[in-house]
Parts: structure tokens; sequence; C-alpha cells
């Protein structure tokens, strides 16, 4: 590759080129350096580039020659390609919900957010007492606001817990960086403003965790890696940091993720695996397994993720907590890693339905610059709970699928999926969606082809640096032709259609969300991250169409497995209709309530001892 | 490749797949073929993928054995991929149009084109007599309706006329087949009607060619190839065709084409080269070249072509007629053989503007269940001429491209300019396109990817069937990575940004329509076919933005070089902006009326002796 490789080019961002008269714009003239040709010289030309090896050598020259590696090939290139799976509002005219306008400031959209919540206490269905109630961004605003409880003390219990969690004996691999000074700083400005009886909003002081995709100050971004950093610097928040802060959110470090995010364990070779709160032998489910992990262990009531293939609902469902990933684009994408640019998404990790709304309303809705036009500046949250008597949600179910995952998932989410029906007495479509696994390789042909390009941006990468497993899944990543991503474009379509025509006649799709739950962790696996595709299909088999179709969706713990680990549901929604997953999401936690179980590492920030 | 190659998935079209819980779709359940891996095993497959041949080879099985290549990589899909260049429409406000609605019928909708022509027969701005009229539709059809000429007449001698272009010390290659009994059946239809004084529109019993690129019944759809048609056999005329029919306009047959449009020179070496009616040595421009050189010759007042590099408009240019390619997606493209999917669209061809008016209002606008709901169901025509007074266009021109091209193109372009200005006092805005042959590189690489993807679909292609400059074309167009497509769409962002942003301070973006002159034909390319990338950049250097970025543009005849071949000056719109382009590009052809010349080459089909 040397011999050919020419210099670098970079291009300016948009913003920066001047189109005027006066611009320094070079004009480059075509330089085709390829001679006429007819005849004998043209068969010869064909023959050639018809043989394998010496045609790849030509093909290679020709296109070398002709600047397609100088301009194309190898170039730096900032902006997104021009198409992502970005949905035209249709108004479905979702029941029950209250308009967030895009124009108010984030404290003022978590307000909205807050008159959504029902007035009276939560109570299990079945009037049982909860067996474990977790604590709430309204717990802990009310004890801040009581007095009894300060932001300040939160912070120093979770750098105690932190502490303890990361020693020897446990391991438990929540985070890549966190700053106890920083920490503390945020948490003490807090208390102040508490003490002056005027916080933010009611995320002021709450602990709030990011997984380490997304740039927030002061903290590198590693992207579970020991290299990126040092070639993208973190020179800012991203933006749904800032507006965490905007209301008053300490954060609190950035936690640890599948390298890359290039797996679904969560086992990373340069900062451990991360350990499931619910068994410390099992995997958290990756890649945004230490914000899943950390918010199931009661460190924070919410943490920040990114799921590109299910990375958000995954180590949710198997960390027993709520998992959010709205519609593509409804949560700006900038100061994330750029790892793809058509399925990822930023998403909400909670311990609550509850505070996936009040976090929801935080952070989403694009730039007022950037929002496309053909989506109204509107946002509908959901009036909690939803009212029986006027709801008439129909639930698509497609048998096979739902039932491909193991006993105790199929048994967990069929009975939740029940007592969900006979409760509320919604309608359950039986539907088939073709092609599910075919979506499943035209997704991973996608996501992998565009990883592989914007990785391409970070020159000088040593092999060293990365994890096995990584360097594995780069080396195929980087197999795919034009065709083969083409080609997976057109499945995407195909789906899209499919998609569509199942939401005329049913407004979600529900289904578990993994088909297994968490695996043991291997020691081998510990220092060389492992290759578990089977273990993978069967943990992404549900999350494709949230990613591949841009739709929003939501995991909710129903359940245990024998050996007690949590088991998620999933609700597959219509673009834009966040608030009617929500509204779902909330009455099965309903139902669950009562059994839900506290983890064996569990941390109690507000406990009044 | 023989030995892994597993049968081929034919995709069921959406359509027809049954989505109910009775579906006889199959559910494939995940059958992951990779065992679990730790350790020193994934060192040595992470060394292995590494290493350059035996990766190659690993990473094949790998593929082949999890399915990718039999449900992506060799699989038939017939959907397009999800992303097009579909522009939203954003109301600017075109000046003096009559409103189009999609609804009308063919006939009402070439009526309603009738109604913005000008009422008084056109003039040269100058006063003198125009040296050479071309006969119009409204020609064809007063002399009809007069009686003086019959449908019936026209055909006989369009058919004397073929005849003898087609003779061996002529052989213009203008067609690839014509049927003369269809011809004259037609005609013989159209002449009834004309008798008992029921013509259906004015296109009743115009002759119209077709490119070999649009299904048209009773033909085969050659693509330009000896093999294309017998597998991809033509079941039904293209929508296009089909509106053309219900205006009564006599389809004569399927032009000549640069084989699968994979060329500008239009040397087909299984059709024969198509000759410049202007100068038979020299070539008419590709793809779409016999549609051009046709209504050079007078054989039509019209004729379709497709446009996804400058197919349309550059032998449009080069044969001294007009060319128009709308927005992307405003014809439908049903019908179209689909080399590829997102830069592609037929384009009309014709002697005069108005005449491409006309033909526009008669095959264009979405078929209603396709038209997307971000475009309003109303197509702008503009009222010809534009009223001097109430008009205030900008052109934005770049001049470091304009003047890119040979001095005859640049002298002639820019004084046809200068008249325009002066005549209307419209304002030049200078301004700078950057990354022009960038985008040039990025739209070959897009292309060739998606022929490459869309030539897949046809299995058993004999490369002996295939001629020698779309065989090297080929290996060329198979070369491309995934990173490469997606690298190639991030240019087309910048671009997209880049254009919106002229076009937020210009109407138009004016250039000329090619960088040369029609060149020679020469003898040892007739049946090797000729690789003359220099020439053919040249003469696609203005073209791209129109495809790449799904602009509408049209070229019109404006002068001639020192040989007297012709030369064309380009407009490029704002996205559905149609009107403006026919505007301007009606002004300035009375302004050049008076200097068009009669090809060497032209056949008077409504001469009254």
């Amino acid at each position: 590759m040397g011999l050919f490789k020419s210099k670098r080019v970079v291009y300016k961002p948009v913003k920066d080129v001047n189109l005027g008269p006066d611009s320094t714009e070079f004009y480059l003239q075509a330089n085709v350096k390829a001679p006429r040709m007819t005849g004998i010289l043209v068969k010869i030309v064909a023959w050639l580039l018809e043989c394998r090896i010496i045609g790849a050598f030509l093909l290679y020259i020709l296109k070398g020659n002709n600047l397609i590696h100088k301009y194309i090939t190898n170039a730096d290139i900032e902006e997104p390609p021009l198409y992502v799976p970005l949905h035209h509002f249709e108004d479905h005219k979702e029941q029950e919900v209250k308009s967030l306008d895009l124009a108010l400031t984030p404290p003022d959209k978590v307000q909205v957010a807050i008159d959504c919540l029902p007035t009276t206490l939560q109570r299990p269905i079945n009037g049982t007492k909860p067996s474990f109630n977790r604590w709430t961004i309204m717990d802990y605003f009310r004890a801040y606001s009581s007095g009894d409880i300060t932001p300040h003390m939160v912070a120093e219990r979770f750098i105690a817990a932190v502490d303890e969690s990361s020693k020897p004996t446990l391991q438990m691999g929540f985070f890549i960086n966190y700053n106890v000074e920083d920490i503390l700083r945020q948490a003490n400005e807090s208390t102040l403003r508490y003490q002056k009886g005027e916080p933010i909003s009611v995320l002021d002081g709450v602990p709030v965790a990011i997984k380490d995709e997304i740039d927030c100050l002061p903290y590198p971004t590693t992207g579970g890696t020991k290299w990126l950093h040092k070639q993208r610097p973190c020179t800012d928040d991203a933006c749904c940091i800032k507006r965490l802060r905007l209301c008053g959110a300490v954060l609190v470090g950035k936690t640890n993720m599948h390298e890359l995010g290039a797996g679904t364990s969560g086992i990373n070779p340069h900062y451990g695996a991360t350990r499931n709160p619910h068994n410390a032998s099992r995997i958290a489910g990756g890649s945004s397994s230490g914000s899943a992990a950390v918010v199931s262990a009661g460190l924070c009531p919410v943490a920040l993720g990114v799921d590109g293939g299910g990375s958000v609902r995954m180590p949710a469902a198997l960390c027993g907590i709520v998992g959010l990933k709205p519609t593509f684009s409804r949560i700006p994408h900038s100061g994330v890693i750029p790892l793809n640019w058509t399925v990822g998404m930023v998403g909400i990790l909670a311990g609550t339905v509850e505070d996936s709304l009040i976090t929801y309303a935080a952070i989403s809705g694009e730039i007022p610059s950037r929002q496309p036009s053909s989506i109204p500046a509107k946002i509908n949250l959901p009036l909690l709970p939803l009212t029986k008597s006027i709801s008439k949600i129909k639930l698509a179910k497609y048998g096979k699928w739902f039932d491909d995952c193991s006993d105790d998932v199929r048994i967990c989410c069929s009975g939740a999926l029940n007592k969900l029906q006979g409760h509320y007495g919604w309608k359950i479509v039986d539907v088939t969606i073709p092609e599910i696994e075919v979506m499943r390789l035209a997704h991973y042909s996608t996501i992998g082809s565009e990883c592989n390009t914007s990785l391409d941006y970070f020159q000088d990468k040593n092999l060293a640096d990365f994890g096995w497993d990584a360097r594995v899944a780069l080396k195929i990543y980087g197999s795919f032709s034009s065709m083969e991503y083409i080609k997976a474009q057109k499945i995407r379509n195909r789906q899209l259609q499919f998609h569509k025509k199942i939401f005329s006649e049913a407004d979600i799709i529900v289904s578990p969300t993994t088909g297994v739950t968490a695996y043991p962790i291997q020691d081998d696996a510990l220092k060389t991250g492992e290759l578990d595709y089977v273990n993978g299909a069967a943990l992404i088999r549900y999350s494709i169409a949230g990613n591949f179709l841009g739709l929003p969706a939501v995991t909710v713990p129903v359940g245990y497995d024998k050996l007690g680990l949590p088991i998620g549901l999933q609700f597959i929604g219509r673009p834009w209709a966040e608030a009617t997953l929500i509204h779902l999401a909330f009455a099965m936690q309903t139902i669950c309530l009562s059994e839900y179980r506290k983890p064996a590492i569990f941390y109690d920030l507000l406990r009044t001892n």
C-alpha cells in the first residue's frame, strides 16, 4: 500500500467553505490518466482486468492514478453520508399526550415531563407491596429538597461505592473514567442551589453516568479503546450532555463499554469485563454495558448509552432495568463518536419508566437549526398512567419470532404479555414479519461497512492497540463490497415496507428483548475478549428493527429466569410515537412491580442512616 | 467461486408477501457458524484474517457459512436501496407559472402545457428571420388538422428516411429496433382519429422515439446489449410510454445507445456508432445517442432518453437540440432498466423548448399512490415567454469551471450568456462551487457501484456478449468497496449543502453543457468500442450535479464551433423548479433563433410536396 499512498486529503467542514467569488477553494481540473484505446489494446486491457490477481493490481493503479484513492478512498470527510432512516412525521394521533415544545429550555422540558407523571404513588396492580423499589429522580429531588440528604452526601456515597465495586474482590468494571474532584465540585454547586432553595430542575444533583462513546468534559472519549481519544480529543460536551448540565445533573463519569461498540458481551480487554449486578459472574450485556450496570446497581437512576444494534436495550434487559431508544435523530447525535451514520442513536438507561421519561424530555429534540422540516417542532410525552377506558392499543406479535428464545425467556415474556392483555383488554394481532434473520445480516453488513469507514479517519492505528476480538471484527467489517452494502440497503427498503404495513394494523410490535439471559463470563475471555457469535446472535435477535429502520423501541423488565437473571420485554413503535411506547412500558412495569428483585450488588445512595 | 456458490435466493416483491398469521413465509432461525473462541484461538484467527491472501479466503468462507453470501451478496432483491436524492418541496414561488394537477389525464396535462405556449409565433429577438426553423409538435398538429398531411404520410416518410439513414453510405446508427407494421398501425389509427375530427391531443400522430433502456412494446429492451433483453423480457410499456400512448403519440422505435449506458460516446460495438447529423464523421454523444440524433435529424420532434450522468444533456448539446432532465423522481421510473437507483432519470430530447415543455407535461408526475407526501400534487409549468418586466432571475456562475472547456465552447457560451443578460437585465452572481472534480469521482464510484449491483441480477452473463469497453467499465464498477461507496455519499452530502447555499443566493446555475464538441469517430473504435476517459471527462464535466444531487437541468443550443458543430448552454435549477429552467431555456432559444443551422443530415417529414 505504502508505495502508492498519496498525501491524505482532509476536507474542510462545509460551513467553513467560502462559496463567494473571492474563495480560495482550488479548482481541480480533471486529470484523467487513461490513454484513448481501441482495437486490440482495449481487448488486452479487458483481459488483464479480468485476471484475478493482475486485475486487482491494475484496478488499484487505475483508481489511484485517477485520484479516486486520493479524493475518495483515503480522504477524511466530516459530513455523514446523505441518506439516513429519517421518517417523515405522520400524525397517528397518539392518545393521552402532552406536547413538548422544542424551543423550551431543558429545565422547562423536564417540568413538562413532571406534569405527565402520575399524581399518586405507583402501586402494583395486584395491590401487594412492591418487594423492591428503586429510588427515582423524584426521590432524589424530594430528599434533596427536604434537606435530609444533600447532593454532596450522595456524591461521596457514590464515590465510595464505585471504589468498593472496583476492588479486586468485585471488579465490576463499571467505569472507564471518573474524576472525584469533578464529581464533588458539581455536587457541591448543586448542594448550594438546594440550600438557597433554587434547584434548577428535578434533575439537580442527580447522578448520571455516560457511556464512554459520548463526549463529556473533563473526560477523554475512549470508545472503549486505548487509542481513539488520542486521535479524537474531547473538546466539548455532546449536545445531550449540555442539556443534562443545564438541568443541574451531576455527571459522574464515563462508563465501560464493549470496545468500539463492536460486540454485545461488554467484555473489554482494556478496561475489564462489566459484571452484572444481579450476578457478578455474568455479563452485563453490551455495548452500553457500564451504563446498564451502574443503573442496575443503584449508582444512578439514569445513564446514557448509544444503541447501534440493540446496545442500549440488550444490557438494560440483562441488568433488569428500562432501556429506551428513541426514533432515529430524536436525540441530537453531535458529540457522539461517529462509529456509524445510519443506525446508531443515543439511548436512555433508567431504573424506572418514569425516569426514562424525564430524561427523554431533558435531552430530546434536534437543535432548531437542524430540525427537519418534515417533523413538527413538538414532541409527544405520555400522560401516565394511560387511562384504561379510552385506550385501544393493538399489539402485533409474530409467534415464531417471539418464541425463538430460551424457555425461561419465552415463558416469562408470554406471561407478562398475557397479564398486560388481561388487565387492559388490548388486542393482540398475530402477524408475520418476514426475513428477520436476513435483516440481521443486512444490518451487520451495514454497521460493519460504516464502522470500517468511520475508523478509516483515524490514521496510524496500531493493531496492537486493539483487543483481539475487535481485530477480528474490524477485518470482517472491512471485507464488504459496495454491492453488499447496496443490497443491504435494498433489504432495508423491504423491511421498512413490511413494518409500515404492520403498523397500519397495529400500534406496537411486541417481542422479548433478548433471546437469552446474561451468560457467564469465562476467565479465558478476560484478556483476549471473546468471539461468541452464537450467543451474540441470540442477544441481538430482537433489536435490529429499532436501528436498521430507525424505529423507537423500549425494553422493560418483566421477570427472571430460573437462575434469577433478569428478562426484558420489548415494545417497538411507529416513528415518532415514543409516547405510546412509554405508556405501554409504564403499564407493564406496574404489572411487574411486585416481582422486582434487588440486585446482588446494590448501593443505596439515599439511605437515611 | 463455484465451490461455495449456494443456490440463489430470489426475494418475492414486498406487495406479494403475506404478513398475516397464515403466511407461508419461512422463519429462518439464526444459524451462526462460528464457535465461541477466546484466548490463543482468537489471536490465531485475528492473525490469519490479517494475512492478505489467507485472510481474504477465510473471510469469504466466514461470510459464506454465515449466510451473508446467500441472503445478501448473491440474492436478487427487486426493491431499490432505501435512500434516494428525493428533495422535500420548498415553495420558492416560481414566477409566471400555471399549475398542472397530477390527477389530470395525460391529454389534459398536454392541454395545460399548450395554454402556456406564447400566443404569437416565435421570432428571434433581433427581428431577423430564423435561418432554420424546426417543425414543432404544434406544426405537426396543425398540418394533421388541416388535412394537408396525415400521420400515415409522416410514418411512411419516417420509415423511408430511417431506411436511407441506415444504408451503408450513411450508417447513422439511429435505431436498435423499429417495426414498420407497428409504426404504420399506430399512424393509421391516428389518421382515422384526425379524419373523424377527434384527435386525442396535440401529440396525436406525432412520431416519438424511445431510448432502448425504456420498456416500449412490441420491442425488447436491450439496453444496448446483445443479451439483457433475453434475461429481462419486456412485458409492458414503461409508465412514461403509457402516457405518451394515451396522448396518441406514434412510438417509432427504440434508439441506439451506449452499451448499458456505460459511456458517453454512443459508439456501440453491437449496433454501430450513432453518428452526428451535423457531421456524420463525429459522435452524437451518449448514452442517449440515438434519441438525440433522430431529433436533430428531424425524424421526430421529441424523443425520450435516460440521464444517469448527463446522458440526455450531453448528446442533446452535441447534436444541437434541447435536453431536459427533470428533478429526481419527477418522471416515474417504472419500466426503465434499473441500471442504477439514485442517479438516473428519464429525460426529454426535443428540437425546441416548447416541445420539451409539452412532453414534460405529458409524462411527468409520480403515480398518485407513489407520490411522496412531502411534494405537492401540483407541477409548475412556465407561462412562455417570461414577462421581462416582472422577473428578477439571478444566475450563479463559477468562472473557473465555466471556462474549463475548449475555446470555442467558452466563447460561444459566454457570448450567449452576455446577450441573455443584456436583453433581460438579469443579475449574474459570481460564486465558487468547490470540489466539482471530486463530485465527478464520487458520482463515478456511485453509479459504478450501483450498476455493478444491478447487473448482478442477471445470471449466466457471458463475457463474450459484452463489448470490450463495457467489459473494462464493468471490471472497474465491480472494484469499489463499501467504504468507497459510503465516502462517495459523504461527498454527495457536502455537495448538496454547497448547492443549497448557492441556491439561497441565486435561482439558477449556468454553465456550458459539455467541455468539448462532438469529436471524430475513429474507424478502429467501431468494432471494439473505445476507451477515451479524457474526452469522456470533458464531456461530463458539467453534468454531475443534475444526477448526483437530483437537481433539474436543461441544455439549449446556443451556437457552433469553428467546424460547425453545435454547442449547448446548461441551466441547473432548484429542486422542483423546472418552470424557471424552461423559462430561461426559452429566453435563450429566442436569442439564438436566428443563428440555428440545419444539420447536414436532415429529413423534412412535413414537407408539402
